[in-house]
Parts: C-alpha cells; structure tokens; sequence
C-alpha cells in the first residue's frame, strides 16, 4: 500500500449508514503525508505549461493551492452558489436526491489557459463533470484532473474520460464506495 | 500601497449594499500576488518552531494549506458545523443576525502543538476568536494569528489581543467595513 494510502483513515457509516468514508484529515495532519501529496502533483505537473489550477470548495482548496504555489500559476477557487463576489458563471449537477450548482468567476479564464482541476476524491464524478464544463465553456483546456482518491467502482473517472476527453489521475484507489 | 494590496479588488455593495467586499480572488490567480503572499506567511514563521498550521474553512484553507506544506508541517482544517467525519469539539460564535458554529477535530491537535491559524481576512473577529478558543481548549499554543486583510475599524484584531493574547499578523489592511 502507497505511504498516502495509508494514511488516509477510513470513517464507518459517515455521512450514513453504509457508507465508508475516506476521511483525508489524517493525511493532511501528517507532516510526510502532507508533503507527498502535494509534492506527488508537483512532480507530474511541473514542466507541462499549465498556466492556472482549479480547485473545488472545500476540499480541492487544500489540494489546489498548494499546487498553484508550487508551480508558480494562479489559484482559481471554484465554489458553491453565492459565495463568489463578482460575476460569474454557474454549471447545475445532480445529486444523489436533488440538484446543486457551483460557480466560477467569468473573468478567471482566459483563451489559451490551460488548467489544472484538482479535488481531494472523485467518486460518481458529479461535480468534478460540472467543474470541467465550467472551465471548457470558458475557453480553457483542461488537461487533466487530480484527486488524491478514485473510487473506480463508481465509475466517474471513467465517465469524466469518455464524456468529455479528460483524463483522470489518482494518487490511489480504495474499493466500494 | 503594497503589492499585495493593490492585487486585491473591491467589490461595492456585496453581499448587500453598502459592503464594500475585499476580493481576493483577484489576488490568487495572479501568480506573482498568490506568491507574494503566501511567501509573507512563509519567511515570517520559517524557524519559529511552528507543529501545525490551521485554516478556517474555506478560504482559510486557501492561505493556511501552501504555508503548511512550506513549513513541513501538518495542516488541520477547521469546519463548518457536520463536515467533519470523525469526533469533533465545537464553538459557538455570533453572527450580525443569529448564531454559527466551527468544528475541529478532537485528535488534531496534542498538548504541546504550537499552531498558526489562518484566514483570509478578520473583520469584528468573531469566527477568528471561535477558532482560537478550539486550539486553546485542545491544548494548543496559538501564537499568531496571520490573514492578508485587517479591517481594524471593525475591531476584530484589537478583540483577539486583548481577550485571548493573540497577536494578529496582516499583510494589507484597509478602511472602513
């Protein structure tokens, strides 16, 4: 098992029973575990002419500036409805029971960007589908996405490379959902 | 003005008019503002003997994450009421209308911790003194507090220093609310 992968707990029955939640708290505690992330991304995305990196409210914050950071290019949050200040676009996805929606600002893109979309795990790829329309429908190349987990058996990397060409990567898998 | 400042943009009347809304997503996705800025926290608390850095969610989490991989330590991140899985200690705090509540997780911190806490901005302080008082109630020193923006009007520094002895670090601060 990778170092990250073990240092990710598993939480029984959160948010419901059934559901095992991977619970990437103890990672980002971890001094090491910390470090490899980040610096796992870093490595794969130093060089490849990305010019900003996404992040989707919350998690992805903690993943994705870091990663600006590290590589030098700006950070763009993508964030839930209301919560941005200036104009915006907005991408509707669905959930288990119901809608949601998340946002951008308009002016965070430009043509000829080429962004980096990062989330700590994807699992149906709901949102992250959504977040990618987002960037595309303003003119962006999205050349990959970064999570620190997939969750394969839910099919959403899958789905993200056939329904709009985009490749997935993942520092590790766990089985289930 | 400072670089940093001058990177931030003002949007008037958000949430509701006669807000005057320090935006710094403008600053984050220029490159030389994100590194600017994070580079600040980063030269300041280099060799201070810093354990942990913590950032409230979610654009706490946006400064506090790339500090915390700077410095070689862990991050913690302090949430919104019910986003985190595992057990938790809670702060209430109020609002302008009403009452909120933060959540940390009760394994993050051990006596001896000396964590930074960090946000993007502190207005009258209250989410600020919440997060606080769960880092002290854990055990942890707190020794600063670092956010870019400080609305001194608003008091929320002043209130930090005097209730709970924590200084207040900001890179920018600006007039008025």
């Amino acid at each position: 098992m990778s170092i990250v992968k073990s240092k990710i707990r598993t939480i029984p029955d959160y948010p419901r029973k059934g559901i095992l939640f991977r619970d990437i708290t103890s990672l980002l505690l971890d001094p090491e575990g910390l470090a490899l992330t980040i610096g796992t991304f870093v490595d794969r995305y130093t060089g490849k002419g990305i010019t900003k990196v996404a992040g989707i409210e919350a998690r992805g914050f903690i993943i994705g500036a870091p990663l600006a950071f590290q590589l030098g290019v700006g950070f763009i949050p993508i964030r839930k409805k209301g919560k941005l200040p200036s104009e915006t676009v907005s991408q509707e996805y669905d959930l288990e029971y119901g809608k949601d929606v998340i946002e951008i600002h308009k002016d965070s893109v430009v043509p000829g960007d080429r962004i980096l979309l990062m989330d700590d795990l994807i699992a149906t790829g709901g949102t992250m589908i959504a977040a990618v329309q987002l960037l595309q429908k303003l003119g962006a190349e999205v050349p990959e996405v970064g999570v620190i987990i997939d969750l394969p058996d839910l099919g959403g990397a899958t789905k993200l490379n056939k329904d709009l060409g985009v490749n997935v990567f993942s520092i590790c898998e766990f089985e289930g959902h």
